[in-house]
């Protein structure tokens, strides 16, 4: 059974108290629920894991390599900052997909840049929770090898 | 009936004939298909437009205020240089979903850039055609005005 | 008897129905006729022309050498992007004023740069339709050939 | 009877002087009088004031807050250097339009920056001494509350 | 009783011991004391963290909101490079005043940008423990909501 | 007794007028007599100059190596642009704190940068009216030859 | 029999009257006169188009890839901002020599990029009419096989 | 006996699995057992330490001061990113010698700037693991105090 | 008889006092007297002038016009700000020298920027007091027209 | 009878052993004799110089004014980053054409700055060896006198 | 037996009589000399040139070619300005160690440029005279075909 | 009897040929004469030398330093991409005053910069040929140690 993992950075444990009309008013409780109910349809794992901590997060994406088949991640603010994390995407042989609430690219000049873009599969931004069920299945899509 | 337009740009014609190791080898004519068939599952009208002219793009956007609910757009390399399409984008109040076959932002720097981004819903990037399957999702999503 | 072009470049084709906030609720029919208006009380005959197509802005530009004296020229968005637009008022041997709606120069920082400018006889921005009537002046006042 | 006030700012009193093949041959005493005539026939009150010193310009604008209705300002040299000239615009509430005699955007680059346009209602560059008539029927306009 | 957290960033342990002719030869005890010892004269509660590791800082301002009225924040080299630490302030609704020892504006470039200051309240620098007093007498007179 | 000078720049006259969403709602005069009497509190001879003129503030430093013991200094927007200001603070040899009502570094990039900064014993903006009385409490500190 | 495409793009319909001093004083007619005539001579056949609309050169190079075995391009003002064009090169698989009448590293400085060169064979500029002569030389040795 | 810290950054655990053909196929493990070799041989005493979090690394470098004579450091992507790194070096006073194992000025610019170069020794890279063992004699070297 | 002016800008007036490391033990009435005693010799009548006016300077040039036949201007810093003087040399048609007395060009980067000298006859810096010596000495010989 | 010099700078003598893959395999002396070759079937006598020294090329150039009608320069690397090449051209009055044997502008960013093209006729890059014979018939015609 | 190449540039003539605080004291002979007793030990040939020539620094890294297995190569201030030595060691194949006897990057920004950099296998700096014996270590490493 | 070396660098040896309009008509004979006469009247000892090699100023340079008390130099473009040179003054200990006959600060942009300047004890641009003579009073007045 394939299994993946809904990886969250910095400041997401506050979902649905932070900014609501930037983010939206669901909390982090009910996205990684909604996930694991859109695997269950599709027949895949889904694990969550979040934290504030750039080492946590790489730590985080080591440990994927050998327990799951691809990542989901939301690296929050380090997408704009983190060599680090970009370094241990590109160590780990795991398709990586990059999802923000957000549209990034309509904000401050300083979040459009990504540093995780260029070592992940694709990017997803600006549609709320949404994005994760998209990008779980753009996930599936990729894993079953075929781009159609 | 909900009616959405999914909107290409210069050079999306020669897909599949176009370096396909980048774009994939389906043609356009495959990729509207889909689309299609994707929307006749969803019950929604699917119409789609391809032009490699700058003013025919802008002229479709204004011409779809009256006609669809949201827009579907990789407005190709446009993208990267016409403030006249964001101007377009912004004039009509339609929603609109930026994508793109290939990971831009794991590209050449000029081509992370995009006018289209401050005036769109979201962007998907780095899918193939698979993006415009997830975006018609995104869209209706969207359309349906929740966000969970 | 005098003829001056109006020539008006892309999304001003909505003007009253965009961003009406921003560009005033007359739309670009109103304007045109308030501009023949002026035209006829100075005894100068007003054409009017816009288009969404760079290309067929740089055509008319072309061929109003031999049919006027002058041009008013609101370029949208192609100011801020089009060297082919520069190229094309310098490659005919016109006086074109530059019009914007707008103050471009209190909007975003890549609306503040006018490839028309080097090659226009002046700016005139900021004062809606009016600008349109204060060009006109302007021009009259260039072709008769003094400055006081 | 509404009263408007023309303020030039440094070497504008050398007007008429100062590289005529730039701006015109005509002195600062000329285009006062010519502002003012031109406000006898529109019924309105027009007062001239010049300074080579920003805080002078500074303090006229403070000043003008409880005896004009707008004013027509050429801040000359300071437009692309005062910081100071911005906040007093934004401080004293009274409609300011940017006059230059040259096309400042045709010149060095550095003249392209102006710290008077985002306060200011609209900027009108490159017809000489007409462009302070111009200014003042935009204002007069701008001031009968209407915009076509 | 008001209570407010004096929260302080990577290094700030070493203080007293580090670098002296720059952030003078109190140790951060010392100044942890002083603190406390002023806010018992102004009947107020002072509670005192340090980190050195970003995410820590991150789940203290977290952990503040419901404990605290306001942070007193010293973000060492993160001000120059977190947009996760200003990221969190935004997500909490606290006041957050930003200090730094010395001054920071007159070091080296890199150290002139705070991602701190868009989100906090004001900027303290280079007064050395002493600013520690004045965050707290500031913080102090904003929560008795006036501000003369 | 010592006596310290606080020294306003341009358009700080106009406080309490001017933008109060910005900048509060007293007068300088109130400011001034609030600083006043802070001084008498503390045992402190406090003078109070404002000009708009970047001439008269640098005159007035000049003046006040003789006279003041330190000065307070809110040079308004010559902050941003004055290099004239930064050597006569380096010219002279008193100990000079930079004060801002707002918060600068949360407003316009522009407003980042001070020359002021690199001359001056420490800066305090954002909170109004009080950063007066923090920088008296902050100069009274430091002429006292101790930082804890 | 080797054909060659001759594209010529915006406002190179005006050459011999835009000016002359730079461009030259021969018609596009005549340039493509010569350059059917120096085909001949190597018998080669020449085509020849010009357009001032993006779309339409982008239109023509799709077409040219199955019926020309080359394309020699002067895409005018375009080459400096046509990101689109670029793709359209890179799309079909024809060698393109870029040419431009003038020196264009010579010229103002944003006619020194071109988005053109990374997709073309080389580049010639600086020869008048000339260089589209060197052009198709170099296009039919490069064609040949052969590098000497 | 004297006491060396080999202390490596993020990413650095995975040696051996991690592009290969960049960074070579010995584990961390393997680097470090050849460390302490080399070590015997010079009757120095070596200790190593990696982490994936910054804060640690900082930690480490704090601790540090009081057990070891000096320090090789291979900070990863932190090198880039961390000038709380820089400072906790700053603030020790111990010799740090900065190693990576891929020549970082001939990789992506973003990679070419060290914010832990000004405050190290030296730096040595692009020798792959042998790169620790010149650091191990470049530092032996040093402490001996003599340059040749 | 020629007369030259000696105009000093802002700061000057504190020369001797004022950073002596770096601009020397003389007073400006030192200075100015040694020019008139060297104009003496020269049969030359000397004038000097100094203001920390912007202004004043520029009205001090405008006056210089009708009473000089040349200046020697050290226009302090406004030499890297003031665009204003620039013009203002431009506006009187008078050969102008810039003086400074310490090397600008090895100084901090803002001071290597004149606004001065793309108006100015020759540059001289570096020599302390005697700079003005020199530009008296080239300013004389080339009043007497000729170079060798 | 017309003599022409072909001059090349740096590293052009390991030409056909120098990377082949970018620069092709014929040698330097290869391509000298097919210029000569070239040179005889047009009655124009060609010589040829190569060095690696800046100074030496300079000094060729000097030279060449009294010997030869024109020069085809090849300056290598030195084109990127030579003033002083540049100034010489400038110096001696003869026509240059400069050849690259890559296409300059597709390759790294600083190979897109040419110091030679603002003082030379035109520039051919892109076509190997080849465009040395593109560079003779070039210089030809421009000698004959005529661009058509 | 293994011959290596010390190859020193501009000013390292004057070792131990220039800035010795930065350089040290010894002299170039003195560090020669320690290079060829360090290969005797290692049984390898050392060969040393220096030269203040960019051109004879090219000339002889083209002739190490085929007398070296490869070069030490401190190119001095060449290193941050030479796109031609950048060239000549890409032409000849053979291994090149970049090294300096300063902290490079610890140094005026434009010092941590290197155009060497890309084409060396690694670069070594900040260990004075000492880094040439680490580097000739480097070297025998790598040409003993192993990385540990 | 002090002795003083003339230095000139590149394309200095065509002066009186090269661009008269802008460097004069003298030859560098003449100028240097001129230098030899002016050095009689002093009783200073004046020696001459020109290069276009880089490597031979530095070589000169070097040798100067135990032949002349001081240097005129005028580096020619190699001031502005030369930090070899700036090495070579800051090598040895001799005073160096930077010549140019233009006003360097007037011309374009790249030339603004010299890498001279800040190891130079001053600069004089702008006065033609006796800018040499004003470089030798100012090394004797330095020479002569004192600055009035």
């Amino acid at each position: 059974m394939t299994s993946i993992l809904i990886l969250n950075g910095p400041n997401l444990n506050l979902l649905g108290t932070r900014q609501p009309e930037v983010y939206g008013s669901e909390t982090l409780s009910d996205v990684e629920k909604m996930c694991k109910t859109h695997g269950q349809a599709l027949d895949i794992d889904i694990s969550c894991l979040q934290s504030n901590h750039e080492g946590a997060l790489i730590d985080a994406l080591h440990a994927a390599k050998s327990k799951f088949k691809g990542v989901v991640l939301n690296a929050g603010a380090y997408t704009h900052t983190s060599v680090a994390l970009m370094d241990a995407i590109a160590s780990v042989s795991l398709p990586v997909i990059e999802v923000h609430l957000s549209n990034i690219h309509a904000r401050e000049t300083f979040r459009h840049k990504s540093f995780i873009a260029p070592v992940a599969l694709g990017q997803i931004c600006g549609f709320g929770s949404h994005g994760y069920i998209l990008a779980i299945d753009a996930l599936v899509k990729h894993l079953a090898g075929s781009t159609a």
